[in-house]
């Protein structure tokens, strides 16, 4: 079965898949204007970094050809998720093109594209890393769900998979909204990937037995001095690493690269509602919860940034590029 | 509301509290012979180093009192977990002073109210790393239903609260069982105790950010050199407490150190069902599950055991005592 596109654009029309309703439901929702987009964002229809940016551009598109007040459009994107740097960078993006009077609906279309030849090269800068036989492990899902095409951590997987090497993936189930199992396991698992889920807190203890050669994870935010924003356990994963002395991965588009911002203690740590834990084990009403979407993994901690432009061993190899 | 108990013999009865129905349902199971209390044992209706060697000698005074063979009832018992070292400690005593004719109904509730004692002296030797207004991290369940009384992890806590001192839990919801979500904020907030709930990637996150001044845990058993064996997720927070200078205790009784196995490397891990993992989130056919249910905590990043028989920084402590 091949993974179903995250943002398809097809006859002038936007659907997004709902990945809130996988492994078990399959199915698009069409959205109409900026505001559904933003909401759609917001509630997790979609999510990953690169295929956010998609989606909102597209929801300026939807904006721009409704003649509707652009200025106003980016704003209610910006709001659904303010940790994504991609989302406000796709939006400024098409502001820009707004205002010297480009077509927004070709322009939507261009970062769709150039996203695609983006994980491509993502897999080809990162493949070579994947020795065969090798045992990795990733969390949360930076797959091909997440973006338009073969993901970002995940890339170097397909790639390698495509040449015939043999490896095998650890799945992080990635509490509390189980992106690992819900997400990951099933598109590696649906690409005839070999892939085995395990608790987020199985990581450690089987980095112990020495059965984990890499970790490749994506990242939501890449700060000046290098500090990974990703989804919360990361910083677990990436500390657990650097003690068994395990290879640890960041694989991202160069886009991810967010220069202005100094380094993560300078990022703003979104906090979502209590439901994701308690949905299915409810607390009595005097415990409270706590819970972070992110946490932010120091750039010691990190072997290496897999881009688009190449693999860097410290984030000044972003700088080359110019983002 | 207090806790209630989670072994109760009344009236020549033996009554289990059902853990697995808990926070939403309180209610009991009358066992009527070792083998039913096996099969609690095997199925978590019981569970907790301590409660699960309580549980065991009565299911041996049950045989006893019945007077069947006394080697069978033992056999059945041993396996019902084979990593619960308390669990053998029960029945070879059980078993000792079966062979010297005594009274096993008698020994059973010696060992419960041996039990009890030792909670409140571990809480005694351990209460004093409690400084006001700190913020702990527990993992798991190693609280008072895990026991007869005041838990082993929660009892500097329970006697800490009791002086009227002033702190704040933070409680791991710890996958896959959720026994954090469901047992350990459940009693703590039941006991009037200021908690939160997180999820078990969260931890290092709030490390990173210094909210958290001290991680006291449990254990199922602590072997020669020092290694801790506990709940899957352990070691990834010993590292990380490491990594952070955050003081790392382990509480337990002296009973459940395990002089014969020289590390951690020499203990079994038991490996439990997928449907932990894939109850909630069903898997692809192709996606396999590893589900260990404890992995080892290495003794370099243990700050010191909490016992009854007093504070010790290393595991030459536990030998003191001629356990």
């Amino acid at each position: 079965m091949p993974v179903p596109k995250s943002v398809r654009w097809h006859d002038g029309r936007l659907w997004l898949l709902d990945q809130r309703a996988l492994p078990d439901v399959v199915s698009e929702i069409e959205l109409h204007d900026a505001g559904e987009v933003a909401v759609a964002i917001r509630d997790l229809v979609v999510r990953g970094a690169p295929a956010i940016g998609i989606a909102a551009a597209y929801g300026m598109a939807l904006a721009w050809r409704a003649g509707e007040d652009l200025d106003s459009a980016a704003k209610t994107l910006l709001a659904a998720r303010p940790t994504a740097v991609n989302l406000a960078w796709a939006v400024r993006r098409m502001l820009a093109v707004g205002a010297n009077g480009g077509d927004l609906v070709e322009e939507a279309r261009t970062i769709h594209a150039e996203d695609a030849a983006m994980c491509r090269a993502i897999g080809r800068h990162g493949g070579h890393l994947i020795a065969p036989d090798a045992n990795l492990l990733t969390h949360c899902n930076a797959g091909a769900l997440a973006v338009s095409e073969l993901g970002t951590a995940t890339a170097p997987m397909y790639l390698a998979h495509e040449r015939g090497v043999p490896f095998h993936v650890f799945v992080d189930e990635t509490r509390p909204v189980l992106q690992g199992a819900r997400l990951t396991a099933w598109e590696l698992g649906a690409a005839g990937i070999d892939c085995t889920l395990i608790c987020d807190g199985a990581a450690a203890h089987l980095m112990g037995l020495g059965q984990v050669d890499l970790v490749i994870v994506g990242t939501d935010r890449v700060t000046a001095n290098g500090d990974v924003v990703n989804k919360i356990g990361t910083r677990a994963l990436a500390i657990a690493a650097k003690w068994h002395d395990v290879p640890f991965y960041v694989a991202c588009p160069a886009s991810t690269f967010d220069s202005a911002t100094p380094t993560g203690a300078d990022v703003a740590i979104e906090e979502r509602g209590a439901e994701e834990l308690t949905a299915s084990i409810p607390v009595p009403a005097q415990v409270r919860v706590r819970n972070p979407a992110f946490d932010v993994t120091p750039a010691e901690l990190v072997t290496g940034y897999i881009t688009d432009r190449g693999l860097f061993d410290d984030a000044t190899g972003f700088d080359q590029g110019g983002v």
